[in-house]
């Protein structure tokens, strides 16, 4: 029989409310009876799960990070050639700034706490580790250090310049030239 | 006789303890009463110079981006030849990365909020602005777009990477790429 606190899909669910109400409202805000009520569990499950605040982040965090590694994976599986490599990588920049501002609002709030509190860049660390080994695939070491940068500035001018956000063939030439060496 | 509404000194001390309560506990918790009590002025101040936390919020994050706007000033005004340009900008990545913490959570705070409530992206948008504009003394158009977009992905992950951030002679050689046509 299936309790409560032996349930994995509860902790999933907890993880995912808590990403929501971070997206709606901020790092700031997260406690452990907000998130209770808004996963539907009781509290005596959040202490279950998570030693405490820093734990409930770092393990949200991480999941929300995965969801964006797995975007690069896809982007990044497929192509054969360099040039191929260099398409994935201009889809991959107008897909992430095109996507749900939940997901943007998500990165930001989370390069907010790795910047106000450095113990939370172990996160933003194993994040870049994994973005540019999947580039890495494709390119070498250093340039996938750089185009890792570039896709990041990219993908935040783009999304939050509702104005006059720029065109594929920007992104594509500023690709293509970070990748020659 | 100078009155304290009337003194300009004193919208300036609001500004800037409204930055300091941000870059303290983020953008969520300001209010009036927060911010006039760590301004040490009376709260009629507050209203009478600002029509409410909106205003507070866009006076305070254009007085941010005036700050970084003169650092990208100070490097991009002296060179005279690509190579310097080259140079002045992979110092102002540097510059940027290694400066106060304080100003990096800022830019993560006003990107969070632009990217929560896409009104506030005027904000972002009048800042991309001038930074290209003063790229643009020694870059293409195109080229100045392209390169705003590395140098904040070079920042931000040169600052969120503790472990091990990236050298000065990647940098040089990623603005080098980008700035070759």
């Amino acid at each position: 029989m299936t309790t409560g606190h032996t349930d994995p899909q509860r902790r999933e669910r907890i993880l995912a409310a808590a990403l929501d109400h971070i997206a709606d409202e901020g790092v700031a805000g997260v406690s452990h009876r907000k998130i209770a009520t808004r996963a539907g569990v009781p509290l005596g499950s959040m202490t279950y799960h998570f030693s405490g605040k820093d734990e409930l982040l770092r393990e949200a965090f991480t999941r929300f990070a995965d969801q964006i590694v797995t975007v690069f994976e896809k982007h990044l599986s497929r192509p054969a050639t360099l040039e191929q490599a260099r398409q994935a990588v201009t889809d991959l920049v107008h897909t992430l700034s095109e996507g749900p501002r939940r997901d943007l609002v998500l990165a930001q709030e989370l390069y907010t706490l790795a910047a106000r509190r450095p113990e939370y860049q172990e996160l933003t660390q194993a994040w870049m580790r994994r973005s540019r080994q999947l580039l890495e695939r494709h390119f070498d070491h250093d340039t996938a250090r750089q185009l890792d940068a570039l896709i990041e500035g990219l993908t935040l001018h783009r999304a939050l310049d509702n104005g006059a956000p720029h065109s594929r063939a920007l992104t594509a030439e500023a690709v293509r030239r970070i990748t020659t060496a």
